[in-house]
């Protein structure tokens, strides 16, 4: 095989320079120089607090999930509450519980870490972290940003895989946060 | 409840301005109007060509992946073979097959479509389709872009779960093409 048999080395970061900043993330250009070859390119990297999601089961056995318009893809999605953790927040947890209840009005007293996934290593910084929590009960009004317009819906848990294979659950992340439900569950 | 019982409507796009434009991607500053409420807001949407990648099984029954250095979490991954859909490809396959060959240098007679993914629909308009190639042989040598430094390495399929569990593949897109993979097995 031509290709090498060790690990690249990481590559020595010479210059940043900002290009955007928002007040939820930032975009930088590096400029970063090979060890092995010495040349230099520009690497365009998104800075971002950690994000955070969450599948609430609710005590019937549903899945707690929302419906919002998405700027991005320009359709409404199916997903699960999450969010940008706040400088506020003590650990990613609770920000998931502030999420859980700004977005939905839920809160759960059982939770459970389902695991940490990177984005886009490539070019994005952040994590996000999946969590659980069970017997999620409605206790309080959606809390929304200005900006949001959040529809809640329960699904019943045998649904979920039907619906990822039909695409109606179509985000990376919560798809991922389903997969560590799965290996979740299997262990439990 | 008190949250909506309909779904919520799109928004307006009102405005948008290029923020950065780089040779692979561009951001945007979109101002958009809520129909519910008449607000207007901004929105940050990073455009993007549709990405593809592809779990490639060898003959032997290996997985065959790759070790690259990540700018964005600056730190040596395990992935598969992937990249950015090029103008020139006639579909997405054809920029998996063109993306195998470049970074590895196998090529495969038969491929199989596992899914389609959005990779962020808050913030990203892209796709991510993934892809299984089977048989893959080397049939060539790696030809790399000017900045990648790719390790090629072959995973026991059997592993692969204890990887993800064990947060050694921590790519959302690479987790979700493997989840897509365990869907298809059990088809068929």
């Amino acid at each position: 095989m031509s290709c090498p048999d060790k690990d690249p080395p990481a590559w020595e970061l010479v210059d940043r320079q900002s290009v955007v900043t928002s007040p939820i993330f930032s975009v930088d250009r590096h400029r970063a120089r090979s060890a092995l070859s010495g040349n230099e390119h520009d690497f365009y990297i998104f800075h971002c607090d950690d994000w955070v999601n969450v599948i609430p089961i609710t005590e019937a056995g549903d899945v707690l999930m929302i419906r919002q318009y998405r700027h991005g893809t320009k359709q409404v999605t199916l997903e699960i509450p999450g969010g940008l953790m706040d400088p506020g927040d003590a650990s990613p947890q609770a920000a998931a519980e502030r999420e859980l209840g700004e977005e939905t009005g839920y809160s759960a007293q059982q939770w459970h870490y389902l695991g940490k996934i990177a984005p886009n290593p490539a070019m994005q910084s952040n994590l996000c972290h999946s969590f659980l929590a069970l017997n999620a009960r409605e206790t309080a009004v959606q809390n929304l940003d200005h900006a949001e317009e959040i529809r809640v819906v329960c699904v019943p848990r045998g649904e979920i895989e039907a619906r990822i294979r039909a695409g109606e659950i179509s985000h990376a992340l919560v798809v991922v946060a389903f997969y560590y439900l799965s290996l979740f569950e299997r262990d439990h």
